[in-house]
């Protein structure tokens, strides 16, 4: 069967040497006699995966011996709530940088446990933008700053970090592992994994260590950042397989160059995108601003919605699938991660064009 | 390679057939031209697979219409926390029978977040026993009473569910589908899918109806029950893997007899190690009450630390393998959940027999 090409916004999709590998390993570990997922979370040869993952991660996105690397579950949905549980302690204020879905739902998260500001909000604008840093209203008294990096369904982007007397925190679901992160300004960084470097059902949290003395004594034992950190992310059972997989997936990143290169990638197969669209006399329309195109997210319009139902309907015949946008916003979205082949965004592009020149 | 007989606590060994028909569908589900987990959420492909093991779960437990099935992450630990969170607003109280140490985890959590009371605590007595039901002691105001129905650790299960006034909540992360569920006395039922329904990463929580109707506004999304109940738990991203095994466990469950053949096997099969325990004329000790002795968990001494070590390293020479006691407690520990073989049962008591024969 051959390979669809998967613009799938999330689950998504994975390097086949990745697939093939875990189908070949899955029966039987190096000769254990038992699959991986069979196997204890406390067996030395378990040990060495999950730590294999961990220091790859921490290779990958040079990430410094005072912040901890923690493997949890819940997806970054959960961490909307473990964030404020953890940082907004004894009446301290997030602000919030709404600039999409997956902000304003981090936002919501927190309002159910601690004071939030809104620094900005986009929703009047329809979130086709990101503030500059000017544009930000942060109280005084913040503990920190919460900013969506990329928000997956809008397709804006934060071209540069912001450098900001407050702390930060960010979701970096959709494009950590895609771009540097400029780690002295956070003091937590999280996402789940299953856009660029994994399966479902594992998020990656970075938390900078002195974030862990200031957590309350009333944070549940799983919804606390301590817990994890102290125990290297075995105080409980670990989702097995989605550790394992993503460990085999980073080790892929880091044989094809590590962040540097996909960083590259993102760029250049996001403007393979976007100049299909600036080169279609209009035909495609981008409706986000041009500074904060999204390199991992590439959203746009037709001229209706009945050409965007029959440009769908074509490209899954020719085995494009998953490019209908959010159901939240209609329109189209190709999703370019880390692990979609080049050629699948040709591909894409080839058909772009045809579709245009035969409706045009 | 020869399969272990792997005993292990958690994750548990799985059946041959389930591993190797992941291995097999894992690089492309169903012609698909992808792996199942590369596959969008909301694809009719893997909705069909995730309603599919909800289904199952509803017929195997036979659970009635007014209880919602919950497919959920982070663990039975995370349950400690979202219980309480959600059942203990305004001011109630939760009681807890504390049989080992994952009732006692369960208290400990809760009371973080709201009042609780101690039914009964079993730990002078070093966990060997169950409470009757007149010896808990529950306050008139309870909202429930929260019982763990089979320690894990300590090797003890309830023998009989209690018959009581004030509703139940049971963590029974080792004992469901290996035994039937008075559903009627209970409000909620979880517990973690890695021993005796599938691999780590998934949480099962069965929640009544009703009780979604008291959740304070306060719960952050995914802590709430009622996320989940009112999105078939496809709120965000389920951990896909992790559902899709659990789905393939339980179909081979029920073409194995279902949930009243589990609970025949796990006496006969725990029957066979207590009577080598029993008819060991002392080498073999088993350290808890004959009457609440676990289906699932067996753990026995021998005369020294010495001969446990060894019995340890000669079991894992006949492949034989963790068979180790928590560390919490020591000895040794035969976990046998449903995918175990038989012949596994029957290779330990045939070593113990050995064993005690040339050290006796």
């Amino acid at each position: 069967m051959a390979r669809a090409h998967n613009f799938c916004a999330g689950p998504c999709t994975l390097p086949q040497s990745v697939i093939e590998e875990l189908a070949d390993e899955l029966p039987d570990f190096e000769g254990a006699g038992m699959s991986l997922i069979e196997m204890s979370h406390r067996d030395p040869v378990y040990d060495r995966v999950h730590h294999d993952t961990i220091a790859t991660l921490r290779r990958l996105c040079t990430v410094p011996d005072d912040v901890s690397i923690l493997l949890l579950q819940g997806g970054a949905t959960l961490q909307f709530a473990m964030l404020p549980m953890n940082l907004l302690g004894s009446g301290r204020v997030g602000a919030y940088s709404v600039t999409g879905s997956w902000g304003k739902k981090a936002k919501a998260d927190a309002d159910t446990i601690a004071s939030t500001a809104v620094a900005w909000d986009g929703a009047d604008d329809g979130y086709r933008s990101m503030p500059l840093a000017e544009d930000l209203d942060i109280p005084d008294d913040a503990r920190y700053l919460h900013v969506t990096s990329n928000e997956t369904i809008g397709g804006i982007r934060l071209p540069r970090f912001y450098d900001l007397p407050v702390r930060q925190v960010a979701d970096m679901s959709s494009d950590y592992l895609t771009r540097p992160i400029p780690w002295e300004r956070f003091d937590v960084v999280y996402g789940g994994a299953q856009k660029n470097i994994g399966p479902a059902g594992l998020a990656v949290v970075f938390v900078r260590n002195s974030v862990l003395d200031e957590i309350p004594a009333t944070v549940p034992s799983y919804l606390s950042y301590a817990t994890h950190a102290g125990s290297d992310s075995l105080a409980n059972t670990p989702p097995v397989f989605a550790i394992w997989a993503t460990g085999k997936m980073l080790a892929w990143i880091e044989a094809n160059g590590g962040v540097a290169a996909m960083e590259r990638l993102a760029a250049e197969r996001s403007s393979m995108v976007y100049d299909a669209i600036d080169d279609s006399g209009g035909f495609y329309r981008s409706p986000v601003a041009v500074t904060d195109r999204s390199h991992t997210n590439v959203v746009f319009r037709l001229p209706s919605e009945e050409l965007e139902a029959r440009f769908l309907a074509e490209a899954e015949e020719a085995g494009l699938v998953n490019l209908k946008g959010h159901r939240s916003v209609g329109g189209i979205r190709a999703s370019i991660y880390n692990a979609l082949p080049t050629e699948s965004v040709t591909a894409l592009v080839d058909h772009m064009a045809a579709f245009a020149a035969g409706n045009g």
